[in-house]
């Protein structure tokens, strides 16, 4: 049926060569053509989402968990309607390949009045919107595509940020006699000198410090140096932490681990572990409001070390072109020498409050059955709001990946991220938290789980409404409410079989129980409701939003 | 509890005086205090829906049947997910005032690492990308809040599309002495002698044409022409015709009104009243791939008179600065100088097809039941694809309001618009068609009518999937096809009380009939799902696509 090689397969075979194996979208007039070779590939799958919102979130799911993602949309209306998730991946370091199929060069030349055009002739509004928030946006002709391709896909893994590829049709289906070599991916730059100069610095800092802690965040888990990070640390015992958006990059039943760190909204044990000492290693950290209780951190530059993936800072001092794994073969070098020195006792995480409630559920019932809930290998996919505040205070087992968006925030972003993680990861249980409020957004989503027979364990937390805007402003005003959904009923009109899905609405913690043994019993798509008190919530997010409220109201 | 008249009461105060009643958006943490105004405003109600995207289309839906609309967002993740309903309002001139929430200035100075920033201390990405889609975009501050916020909602009002004010919340929360006086609209330029140019040129082109046709489009609803030019071709008798996306702009019910027209696809007669004559006066016409069957309209520039929101054109001769109603007032007066000679018998619009099926409805079937089932006054919301379509061959009654996204082309669009339409005019009955596919897109929207209890009545054609897709591309394609939901069940899972909703499954013609009898007795929110054959579409369809598909893959 299709036609000999076009610079379509060439696109495919490079995805396929970086580990790709799905590509995740929304049929469109001018993406169908490349669609049949989409479905004629080898190596590629075709994962059609309810809408490009949705798939786009599910591609950064998906790349979470893999090397990269790659997304389809149709021009103009499709991209737009992506671009949401595709600015979240490039916040959150989240490699997507974008490519949005355009109408022919024939009809740009021309300015045709198209449809999903502006109606303006003018082909390039979208080009430059996706240009502010991917790494690079390139406009692909029959001349340059297969360099181009190239050097976009090799760009979207060194910085580990969504690119985007602007494909006219009639290019995406030109023959082309090219095939894809194996993907040189730029090395990062390491200079001698520079490297010379921070060891010579940290081995400074080191030696006379007598505490030592260490932060690792979400970008040593994106720049590949959570295995080399680990290991170093299971040489250790100084106490260390990450930062919830990083939560899952270290082993948490390591026993110097010490829970998760938030500024002074940390529990007063964990803050003074990681604060209170003579030098503090941050590795992959971006000190963001939502995770720091509005920058409540107290981590003082000249008491810091500082490594981000491609320069380091020691104390007032930075140190550019030194890779991040580079810098932390160093400091584990480094650090032997002194390890002894800083040998602390096992510390026990805080345990999780318990509650006094019988009958009824309340978050802190709900939080330490969840903390039994979970097994090695999950991944834990928490929506912006109660689920990842009330998730920060969970120890991880080992080998569980954790996945929140907290530094763009969007919300609806859990439900599809969670789809496409269980695309990438088939083997692995994937577990979601997210509250009523936050699944209306892309709840449609849920019908491609189903489509997909995919059993992922989804627990809704059902406190009717927005409850993390509540607690930031408005507890009682209307906006904040949402239409009330009969979440067990939906499973069912979104066309899934009774067999294959377990609902249950859970109101006591017997209930609640008994709900997540039948389901390690038989695992299956479940959709759990977990009804808890309006206005009852994590105590981290309570200091978070009491944080980002002041704020707004005195700066 | 709110202190002293802010900045933002401004805001409010003027787009109430605008003729805006209602505010479209999804609360964030950033426009919480500005929606504590919102609440308390006494002309303006807070309308949340499920989602950003689908507050766009509802806010578009509602500016098409009001003077204007208006959408509140937070920064970022709010902004952005709303973009493509925005870019849509601005292809197809709908203005929709974009109020996006942003973080203080001083944060924004400090270049602080936010949530739902990209986490580069870069505050202008989304400005710039509202910018690419808008008329203005423009950043309030304290010192230029109030002349900025006239100025922009004026030139939406004037220019029909929507704006984007960037309001840092410290600037709406502001106190400020000013009140808004009655905003003057600025006064499209006229030329006189441009004016008495083009009087001259449309005389001679017009003193010796035997036949004459007229087309309308959207552009003649847009600018408010629509009752001027209704009045003048009350009084003559020649052959006029809308093209799709200005469909209700004319009164169908006119003896010479001829059925849509749309280019080489048309029905033959209504091709050769429109195109066989000496003289074809357009006014407020874009001629669009999909509309137009891919450009095979055959329009001549030397026998025809174009008018534009402010360009006239008679032959080759362009005529600037003349408002759209100025020429179609002059126009009024030539030619009733010659109405007589060009007196066309009544035309009786091409019959819709009649089916042979008894036992299965068919689209022949179900638009000749659609057509009986309409009603003067109604608000007909057509989904992009076979709801458009199908509902071109209509014959509308007097006064209804067609609304369809036919140039942008965004599917998902028409059940949040359906919803912000009838929010607009809760008086008059609100009939929206929908394929299956397209519904899946913004679904949540459904859960926001059931809450405010409105009673649309919506028709979901059930064909399987993408048939619009089907029939350009890839009949059999897997990627056509779509997860299969149960419809009629869905309501109740969104939290509709079964007294308040009719849902019915129909795949006969009695069983449709008996549905819609139903509706005529008690009205109510009704979901019909109307089963139709996977591969069957309405005529129009076949041409449309099967021209498109051409234009793919031979341009």
């Amino acid at each position: 049926m299709l036609s000999g090689y076009t610079i379509g397969d060439y696109l495919l075979d490079r995805l396929a060569q970086t580990g790709i194996k799905h590509l995740f979208g929304v049929p469109g007039d001018y993406n169908l053509q490349f669609l049949d070779h989409v479905l004629n590939h080898d190596h590629i799958t075709w994962v059609g989402c309810a809408n490009e919102l949705n798939a786009a979130y599910a591609a950064d799911g998906y790349a979470r968990c893999k090397s990269a993602a790659a997304l389809l949309t149709t021009f103009g209306v499709g991209e737009l309607s992506a671009i949401n998730g595709i600015a979240g991946s490039y916040a959150e370091y989240v490699p997507v390949i974008h490519i949005a199929v355009a109408p022919t060069f024939l009809s740009q030349h021309k300015r045709e009045l198209l449809h999903h055009t502006l109606g303006d002739g003018e082909f390039d509004h979208f080009f430059r919107m996706a240009a502010e928030v991917t790494a690079i946006a390139a406009k692909l002709t029959i001349a340059n595509a297969t360099s181009e391709i190239d050097r976009v896909v090799g760009e979207a893994l060194r910085r580990r940020q969504p690119v985007y590829l602007f494909l006219p049709l009639d290019v995406a289906s030109a023959p082309t006699e090219n095939r894809p070599c194996p993907l040189p991916i730029p090395e990062p730059v390491c200079s001698d000198a520079s490297l010379q100069e921070f060891i010579d610095a940290a081995t400074e800092i080191l030696a006379t410090a007598n505490l030592v802690s260490l932060l690792a965040d979400f970008l040593a888990q994106r720049f590949g140096a959570a295995k080399s990070l680990q290991r170093w640390l299971d040489h250790m015992s100084f106490p260390h932490a990450t930062l919830l958006m990083g939560k899952s990059t270290l082993n948490e039943q390591h026993p110097c681990f010490t829970g998760t760190y938030s500024g002074h909204a940390s529990d007063e044990k964990i803050r003074s572990l990681i604060e209170d000492v003579d030098v503090i290693i941050c590795v992959g950290v971006r000190f963001i409001d939502t995770i720091t209780a509005g920058f409540s951190h107290q981590i003082p530059t000249e008491k810091s070390i500082d490594i981000q993936p491609d320069t380091t800072r020691v104390g007032h001092k930075t140190f550019s072109n030194i890779p991040m794994l580079t810098a932390i073969e160093v400091l584990e070098k480094i650090t032997s020498a002194f390890s002894s020195r800083w040998r602390h006792a096992a510390i026990t995480p805080p345990a999780l409050p318990s509650s006094d409630e019988k009958d009824k559920l309340d978050q802190r019932g709900f939080w330490r059955q969840i903390q039994g809930f979970l097994k090695p290998g999950d991944i834990l996919v928490t929506e912006q709001g109660t689920s990842c505040f009330g998730a920060a205070a969970l120890t991880l087992p080992q080998n569980c990946q954790f996945i929140v968006q907290a530094l763009w925030g969007s919300i609806g972003f859990a439900l599809p991220a969670a789809f496409g993680a269980q695309i990438a990861a088939p083997e692995r249980r994937v577990v979601l938290l997210i509250g009523d409020g936050a699944l209306q957004l892309t709840v449609q989503e849920l019908g491609s789980i189903i489509r997909d027979d995919l059993k992922i364990v989804i627990f809704v937390i059902n406190n009717q409404g927005y409850t993390v805007e509540r607690a930031i402003h408005g507890p009682e005003q209307r906006y904040n409410d949402i239409a009330a959904w009969n979440w067990t009923q939906l499973p069912a009109a979104l066309g899934a079989d009774s067999d294959n899905v377990l609902c249950r609405r859970t109101t006591s913690p017997s209930q609640l129980a008994q709900t997540l043994s039948e389901i390690n019993r038989e695992p299956r798509l479940s959709v759990v409701e977990v009804v808890l008190p309006k206005m009852d919530m994590p105590k981290l997010l309570q200091s978070v939003t009491q944080s980002l409220e002041q704020r707004n109201t005195t700066h």
